[in-house]
This record gives structure tokens, sequence and C-alpha cells, in this order.
């Protein structure tokens, strides 16, 4: 595995890929890999003949008071992971090399953006959008992996690879989860004891929401409730949000009669773990 | 020449280059070709070994009330000039191609889009910013060529391709005028004979305020004052905005001590042109 920090040596080795006619595979990340990440490099390796990961902990997605500074980061570890699946190069700038000067440019999502997690961290999204087409500009992958953990991301990626026909085919791949339904997330790190061992309740508030739709439930208000009612039984547990929404438009319809996702975020101590699933209610019998 | 409307007729001719290993020249235009646009097209063709240009009207960048049902295409003559210019590939797609649907990914530029023509036209540079960035996604030039005469807009482009790091070098080419100092523009068709006879007024103003920098003025005020005081001479033209500002930041400095853009843009009748020179004062002599 050939270890990059800089944009010049990253295009240097995009460009013999591409003069040697290999396929790039791409996995973004923000480093201190679990098997999530893992997962994803794994599906890179199936999709492209060159996987390339980035290791960047992106300053212009945390908010002030955000958790950029304590972030976790482990680069030799990360590396010895990355080596360990196969991966071709690892992309690892310094927040110097991607942000030499303040950006100008903004990326905005129409208020797609300003929902869900964007609601309680305004401008994050935003920071993913530029550093994602940076990254995208850099690697010029055939194939960028997402994990689906992050839905609104993943939603948001996807819009602007069609609305600015970056060559790129995005896929997202399932959230991986410890055996009692944890999330996987590099943030789980920060959680002590008491706060991991309630931390399920996430998983376990989506699918007992998962279960009320496929046995009849439609309105949506209802299934809110019960996510915000279970999350709320535990002590431990601050809610931010519970939200049944449409997919693509990330609104709540009148009534469940397509696909939504049901997300959830909430805070243990200071940690704010994010946590969803998809839904397809069964089609109706007709009357 | 090749002539494609399609992005995906775009695309495979695009790898056929690649495969070929030609370096590839872009000039983005919205057609109506004048010898403006030709200078810029022989200056891709300097650059790379095939040259791309493409025509498309970019709803996105007009406002309501502004020119984009009229404003003026010619497809047929357009393709005639580029043949004689030796273009190799003309992307010529339809709105419906460009936008199958709403874009929902917002271009910005913290506020470098809010001055100068930015101010008078709201969204316009959100939307350049937008079709740019796609077209680049689409034909992945090597090189693409823009005109000083939008010195605003080739100011915006360069940031963008900075700030989202698109593999792309950006040429600014001068101003192609007209025997009496009008800026060649497409929007010249729109004048009547009275209005065409009386539009050399914006250059004669900028070549005045010019000439009282290099005579020693360096208070951008007065520059200004003189700016308008010349456009405003002319009975047929109404002043939309006289800017003397710095090249990078667009803001009027204290006092001119470095290189500046003066700008003008006034409305003939119901025609606004732009135009603008960039002044490099002398440096000052030493006390």
């Amino acid at each position: 595995m050939e270890t990059l920090s800089t944009i010049a040596a990253a295009r240097r080795r995009r460009e013999a890929d591409r003069r040697e006619g290999r396929t790039v595979a791409f996995v973004p990340t923000m480093g201190f890999l679990h098997e999530g990440h893992l997962a994803l490099v794994r599906r890179a390796r199936k999709l492209g003949e060159a996987v390339w990961v980035s290791i960047f902990v992106n300053p212009t997605q945390f908010g002030p008071g955000e958790d950029f500074e304590r972030y976790p980061r482990d680069l030799e570890r990360d590396a010895a992971l990355l080596e360990v699946e196969g991966v071709d190069v690892l992309f690892a700038p310094t927040v110097e090399e991607m942000y030499p000067t303040k950006p100008v440019v903004q990326v905005g999502f129409s208020g797609l953006d300003a929902v869900l997690c964007g609601a309680s961290r305004p401008g994050h999204f935003a920071g993913v959008g530029l550093v994602v087409a940076r990254l995208f500009n850099i690697v010029e992958p055939h194939v960028a992996v997402f994990g689906q953990k992050d839905a609104q991301q993943a939603l948001l990626i996807r819009r602007l690879v069609e609305d600015l026909s970056f060559p790129v085919r995005i896929e997202v791949a399932p959230t991986v989860r410890e055996p009692d339904g944890l999330a996987m997330s590099s943030r789980n790190a920060y959680l002590s004891p008491e706060e991991r061992a309630a931390a399920p309740v996430l998983y376990r508030a989506l699918r007992a929401a998962r279960a009320a739709i496929l046995a009849g439930e439609r309105d949506p208000l209802a299934v809110e409730a019960l996510l915000r009612g279970r999350v709320e039984s535990e002590p431990l547990a601050r809610l931010d949000y519970a939200a049944c929404v449409d997919r693509q438009s990330l609104k709540r319809p009148e009534r469940i009669d397509g696909p939504v996702l049901l997300a959830l975020a909430a805070h243990l101590g200071s940690t704010r773990l994010i946590d969803n699933i998809p839904v397809d209610p069964p089609l109706e019998a007709s009357p």
C-alpha cells in the first residue's frame, strides 16, 4: 500500500492507474477505522481494480463546539488495517494541504441539508459537500462507497454527483452493527461503559418502529412517537430527532404508502449517535 | 467536427480522446458566436490536441425577466464557424439533457457573487457555477478558456476550480473589440443603430479612467466618479454600476496601490452591456 499525503502525489499516482487502465474504487473516511469502514473497503475491493481510501478529519464539516479537536485519530493503526485489506492507496492529507486558503466556494442542497442531522449541525453538509467534491476531483474514482449509517450524507452525495455530473458511481453499503445492534461508529469510542450499555436503545427503537409499520401502522406521526418514546425510556439517552420520512425528499409523508427512512439521533452523555433503517412497507391488499 | 447532444455521447467521445492520449482544451459558450468566441477557440487550439466547444444557453444563470427566451441562437451558423476553426467536438445539449430534474445542489461564492454583475443579477453566478461544474465533469478538459470580458465570471471559475480541486487549468483570454472599441458580445445584436452608435461610451469611459490612474490618480472613488460621469454623459446609456476594485476580492481598496479592475455595466435601451479593463498602476517613485 502506498500512503500519500499531498494532492500532487495523489494526482501522479492516479495518472499511473489511468495509464495502466485500472478502475479505481474509493472509500472516503475520517479514519479511526472500525468494521463498518472495513466492510466498505471490502465492497470497494470487489468494485475496482485499485482501491483508494482517504483519511481526513475534515474541519469544514464540524461546527463550533463540536468534536473536531477530540475526534479520535490513529493513522498508524488505520494504515495497518488497510494494508491487511489489500488497499492500494491511502490518501491522508493534512488540513493545510486540503485547505491552503479559506474556501470561497459554498456547496448547498436547497434545504435537504437543513433537516435531520443538518438541523442540529448547521453547515455540516456544506462541509461534507465541499470535501467530497474536492476528493472526487483529486482521486477521480470510477466508483465511491459510502455507508448507510450516514443515510442523509449518502443521499446528498448522490445528488451532488447527479446535479454536477461527476463521473462517479455511488454505492451505499449496509450499516455494520455490534452483536447487540449498536451501529459501528468511531464516536462509540467516546462512550462510558454505562453509556455503551445504553446505546443499543437506538437500534431497538428503530426495529420496534419497523415492526409497527410492517404490522400495518401507516401514520408517520405515530411511528415517530413510538421512536421517541423508546429512546426516551432510556434515562441516559437524550433525543435529538426521531424521523419517519420519504427517502428522497426527507419530508414526512402524509401517510406511509411508499419506502421510508426511519432515522434517529440522540446524545448519550456528550456523545451524539445516529442510526437509521430504511423500511419498505408491504403493499396493501386490494379492497 | 463531431456534434454531440447527449451527455452519454460526450462521455464516449471523451473516453476515445483519453484512450488515444489526446489532451483536451475546452471553450464553454452560450453560442451566437462572434470574433471574441473565435479568439478563445484559437487559443484553445494552441493549448490542446482536441478542441471541444459547448453551446448551451443555460437557463439557471438567467433571472426572472431576463433575456433567456430571446437570447440569440443560431446553431447552424455557429457549427459552420467552428468547423472552419478546426474544432473537434461541439457539445450542444438541450435544456432537458442538462437539467432532467430541478437541481438540488447550489453553488455559492461567499459574497464574491453578490457584487458587480452579481448585485444586479441575483443567482446568476450560482447558475454559472452549477453549469460550469457540470460541463467540466462531462468534458473533463485539461484546460478551459474563458474571456476577460466576463471578468467576475473568470475570477469565480478560478475559485471554483481551486476550491473544489478540479483537475482543469483555467486560461483567460483578452477581450476582443469592434474597431470603435465596443467589446464583442452576442447581446450587441439587440442594439438599435442609435444604441450601437452610443455603445462605445463604455470603453471610452474605461480608457479615460485608466489614463487617470496612469497619470497618478489613486482615489478609487474619484475613478468611479469619472467612469460614472462619462457613461452618464451619453443620453442613451443608463448606468448599472461603475467600479474600481481589487482584482481578487472585488472590493474597493482604500487607495489604488496595486492591480485593480475597472468594470462597468450599463443599459442601452433594454440591452445590458458590460465591459472592464484591468489596470496595473505604475510603481510610485521612492520619496
